[in-house]
Order: C-alpha cells, then structure tokens, then sequence
C-alpha cells in the first residue's frame, strides 16, 4: 500500500504499533529491563531470591497453598503436562469444549490414548452445569474434568466453580481448568473452589513474553501424579515438585523470563494488588463491551463473558479480514482474528494484562474508524462517547 | 563471611560476578537489548523476518539443509522429543552413556518404554567406534542409536563421524546426536557426517538465556517420525514441520528469545564467522587444558576434550567445595561443579559461546589464586604464563 499522498494516515512516519490481541500483550518496559540485566546463573545463590518470589508470588495470583511449578514451556505445554501427569491410558476424561482450546483439551487426551466424553457448547456461551451433573451421573468411571476458567477463542467463561462443586460430589476424580487467560485476570480462588490443577502462561495477565507456563496442583492432583501412567519426562511434573521448595527446578528454568516475573509480580501483587488488577481490567472490558453494544455490535458471549477479551462479530456488509487489515496497517492496531469456525467472521479485543483506560478508548475509536472507513452503514461515535463515560472513574 | 577488614578482597565493593559454567553463558549486551525491544505479535507480518533470520541462520550453523525446529523449552525438551518422534513402545535404541547426559538418554528411552542397550563409556573417555560395532552387529534390531557429541558433564567429544558411519550400514536405523555443547562450538557438520537428529539449546554457543530448544531433522528421521507411536503432543515435531517453512510454529514461539537468536545469529555468522567461532572457542580451550596441565592439575578428559567446556580434577589435599566457594565469594568466578559420580571431585570452566581470551586468563588466574590460598602445595604462576603464551595471538 501506498502510505504517502492524500489518502495516508496522518501518522504514516510515525505509525504506533499497538498490540491488542489476548497474548502476547504488551511487556510494561521495568520488566522488560529487569529481563535485560545480567543472567545469574540457576544453581546459584544470587538466582535463589528471584525464584523463591516468583514461587510464592505465583500462589498468591493463583490463590492456593499448593506448589506452582514454573515450565520452561508455553501454556499448552502446561496443558499436555496436566493430562499426561494425572491419567493413564484408557482412563476417561469429561472435556466441555466451547471453542479452540476446549478442542485442544480433547486433543492432548486423544493423544495420550485418554478416552473422553465431550460436552459441547455453543461457541460463546458457558457450559450449562446440568449438562455436566448429567455427564458425570452417565459416566461413573470419569477420573478427570477438563474446562476452560476463559475460553480466549470467543471470549465466554465458563461457570468452573459450580462444576467444580459438581466433581467434587465425587472423591475419585479431578478438575483441571486452563486458567491461562483467567489467572490474575478475575477471581478464580483455587483453593477456595477446591480446584485441583490451574495452568497459566506468562504472556497473559503477567505481562512478560512468551515461554513460560504455569501448573498449580492440589493434593489430590498430586495423589493421582502418583498413579498415572502416561509418558512423560520433559514435563514430570513429579521431578519439578521433589525440588520446588529448594528454590530449584528440575531442568534448567527459563532465567531471563522469571526475573521479568519477580519483578511482574510486583506491580500486580505489592503495587496495585490483585483485587486492583481484576478491577482494572473488569472496568476496561465492561466499558468496551457497551461501546461495542452502543456502536450497535453483536457480542459473541454477551451473556457469560470472560474480563480476559472481548469477541465480536463483524457487521455484515464488512469483510472480516479487510477490517483486520485497516485497523493494523492503517490504524496500527492489532486485533485478534477468529479462529476455527469464527475465522474472518469475528475480532478479539484484549483486556487482560499491562491495558489501561486510554488503551480501551484507543482500540474502540479505531474499531469505529476503521468501521466508518469500510462504509459501515451504522452509527459511529456512540462507541467512544460510551468507553469515556464508563471509564471517567 | 565477613568482607570487610585487612582478609577481605581486594574488589569486596565493586566484586564482579563471572559466569564459567557451560550454560547458561553470559548474552551480549546487544543481544539483551534486541530482547528488550517491544514485542511484536508472532502471526504478525512484523515478526515474520525475525522468524525466517532464525530459521535461515540454524540451517547454517546446524550445517544442513533440512529444517531446524525452534520449541520454547530447554535443550531436554529438545532430547525428550527426539525420543518420542521417532520411536514406538517396544523399540530397540543404542545409548552411549559416557556421562550424566548419556545417562539421560536411557532415562528418556525408559519413559518410553523404549528398550536401550547401553555401551558405558569410562567418565571423561570417549566412546570406542568397535564397541558401537560390536554393539550393531549383536544387536540387528536397533532402530536409534543416543549418544552426546560433546558429553557435558565430563568434558570429553564422542567420535560422531566413525559412529554415523557405522550406523549407516543400515538403512533402517538412525543416529540421534545431543549437541547441546557441539553445535557452533566446533565442527559437527551434520548433512555431510548423515547425521538424523541434531539437539541444541540457546544458553550455550548462541549466547541466549535458556528457553529454546532447537531440533534439526534429516529425512531418515522424518520418515521415522510417521512410524513412531510414543504418544506426544506439545513436542509433536510434525506439528512444527507443517508450519515451519511459512515461519510459524505450531505453538506460540518464545518470541523474546527469538529476537535475542536473531540478534547473535549475525554475530555468529555474519561477522566472526562460524569457522571463526570454533576457531576461538578451541584456542581458548586448548590454553585453558594447557595451564591446567602447567600447574600440575589433571584434566578429566585428557585424551578426547570437547572444546566447549574443561574438566580438571580437584587435586589432592584440597576440597572440591571449598576450591568453588572460594573461586565464588572471594573472587567472583564461577566455575561449574561435578554432576554425578564427579560431584566434588572436579571442577569445569566453559569455553564455548561468549568468552575471549582475556576471561580464560581470567579463569586461570582465578584457579590459581583459590588453589594458592587453600594451601595448594603444587606450583602455582604457570598456568598464568601458559595461558598468556598460548593466547599471544
């Protein structure tokens, strides 16, 4: 494209990248340099503090008691780890698949020869507990419940602590919930709810690049470790937990990603606290939700949305893609696709993580621009006019 | 330990931390700061070029014009999926086992439920070619044969040529090469030697903080991946080699580590060359096994030193934890320790990645000074000299 003449951008020499899809999300620049200084090296005494914060740090943000071992892996390695370290071949597994990654679920079991019985539900809405009540009433020999806290491909959250009461009528069986773009973005009380293993990455609510994931494991997490036989070596778990406490792990850790963490734990934690953070980004996703709504946009999960994102269908007569294409290469404003069935057919807005008010108001204006640029046949202005209301404060 | 008055060193304020360890090495100041740039969406146009750099520069330094893949997780990432790539349950595999990294060869394989016969090497010798023969030729159903190019936790090379020749004889077996401490640190051309697999991670000769795995695969191995049954998922190379030639990866890259590996890719082969990266490596290394010798210390691996890293005996009368405490708190230089049945018996300083000649006179100076101060009744001042001839240039 021609970015000089008439028709360019006002700011074509100096065009902002700004990043607005659910991971990575941008890296505050404190943590960017605490990831810049000097590597120590693992198995020294100068490493052992910034692994003991991120440790104890993580429990907070995680809201347990229990171990949160620290993988040298993206999140979806912490999921393939919480089905190969806690089932065996043949054991069956109840997987509510609403969307790419309750699909991924079924995946990583089907891989490890883990039968599964599947809910599905409509892409954008929550999982409907009954459905899950009757699943586990049909199916007496299910071990392992396996959901989304956030489903990142549509934007809906899943009810997980009434089917986490639902598992736990039962003691011989576990829930696991891919809490990656959920952890330290809403509540999600771990020990509270009595969840037994939560995944997390660090390119979400902790704001840091990509490369590391997060696995918390109840006690009855770690009772069935004990018993299950899938293979596994890079990701036993087992290994991480015997040297946890010690301030060690297992393989080499990723150092440069958790001293970025020690010192993201400390805007979330000590500086504007986890309460603060959920507030923040639940205040920024409601507002850009009724803007969406005040620009007269369809919501993918108007109903059980996720404070993670938020999914919304392209009007008709825009092309999904063209929209994309204006707000990035126009705007520079990056936008998620759809993916799966949704792709070309919807746009993800993300709020989790290092976002601010203005942020929000940025990323409405330009979804408007962009709308009234591609001949947008409805209102524009009501979206922003409605983000600043909200976010007045 | 008190570190002030009249016993306190020299530098107590100002003490230097120098990392000797063979991973993670130090990362150049410019190779931090490409990491401390923002960071760009990994399906964005934006960090296409990033991507193909670090896929385009592997191949040269791997030596080979099949693909590399990158996977966020530490180099055992890499070896555990070269294990389940390629094998089924029940299969045969050859593993050298000369060290702690040969001993983790058959410890993946057990995962597996990979049977192994294992040839146990003497610690700090290399493998002996007629025992792999002999081994073969019993033997008619092995399908791999595991071994380390330079077995790190000893010092000592393998003789990979003699042993990828071997292998060869046989159409249907392939040769499985850790080089974790090989690749780009000495010449280990892997298309012209018909090497299979090759495993390498970025805490070693590329300079970076650990969190990529690199996995080089030749069209034997690929071919072996469609056969394999070891069930995996995150580390499922297949996944990787669909997308890989369009620079994706199958899961979300470690982006930051990515544009660090861009970074010290030009290092490597567009300004000191590759030839010229083994060749420093190896002069440093061969100074370093010199004034050891000069001072009257044993090297551990006399006979079949790797270039990435030296072995030395902790001599008689003296401590192997006290010598490294003090090499540590008095002076600030840390050296590795011993792995294994070596725990407290030797000592190995690093040679490979970023080291010039002035830190491994620096090394041997500080060896000197620690073994002088504990009561080292040997001569002490040589290696110095040595290292110094030897480094003239």
């Amino acid at each position: 494209m021609d970015r000089e003449g008439p028709g360019a951008p006002l700011e074509r020499h100096v065009l902002k990248t700004r990043l607005f899809q659910p991971g990575p999300v941008p890296v505050p620049d404190r943590v960017r340099l605490a990831m810049a200084q000097a590597l120590p090296h693992h198995r020294t005494a100068a490493f052992q503090p910034t692994f003991e914060a991120c440790r104890l740090g993580l429990k907070r943000v995680f809201q347990t008691d229990q171990p949160v071992v620290m993988l040298a892996s993206t999140g979806t390695g912490g999921m393939d780890a919480a089905v190969s370290n806690l089932l065996s071949p043949g054991d069956h597994a109840l997987v509510i698949r609403g969307g790419k990654f309750g699909e991924r679920w079924a995946e990583i079991c089907a891989r490890y020869d883990v039968r599964t019985t599947c809910i599905d539900v409509e892409w954008g809405s929550g999982a409907d507990p009954q459905a899950v009540k009757a699943a586990l009433d049909a199916n007496p020999d299910i071990r392992a419940v396996y959901l989304q806290a956030s489903e990142t491909s549509t934007g809906a959250s899943h009810p997980v602590r009434e089917i986490a009461d639902l598992v736990h009528r039962r003691d011989d069986c576990v829930i696991v919930v891919d809490g990656i773009t959920a952890v330290g973005v809403y509540d999600l009380p771990m020990d509270k709810w009595g969840l037994d293993v939560v995944v997390s990455g660090s390119q979400k609510s902790f704001m840091l690049p990509p490369g590391l994931a997060f696995v918390a494991l109840s006690e009855r997490a770690q009772r069935f470790m004990k018993e299950a036989r899938c293979p596994r070596f890079y990701f036993d778990l087992a290994g991480e937990l015997g040297v946890i406490e010690g301030n060690q792990s297992a393989w080499t850790p990723a150092i440069s990603l958790l001293m970025g963490l020690e010192e993201s734990l400390k805007i979330i934690l000590d500086e504007e606290g986890l309460e603060g953070t959920w507030a923040r980004t639940e205040q920024i996703a409601h507002a850009t939700r009724e803007a969406m709504r005040a620009i007269g946009l369809d919501l993918v999960a108007p109903d059980s949305p996720s404070a993670a994102l938020t999914a919304v269908f392209v009007p008709d007569g825009i092309e999904g893609p063209k929209l994309r294409a204006y707000l990035r290469d126009e705007l520079g404003i990056n936008v998620a696709e759809g993916q799966g069935k949704f792709k070309g057919k919807i746009f993800r807005i993300a709020h989790l993580g290092y976002y601010d008010r203005f942020d929000a108001i940025t990323a409405v204006a330009a979804v408007e621009m962009a709308l009234s640029a591609l001949g947008f046949s409805g209102k524009t202005g009501e979206g922003v006019v409605k983000a600043t209301e909200l976010l007045r404060g």
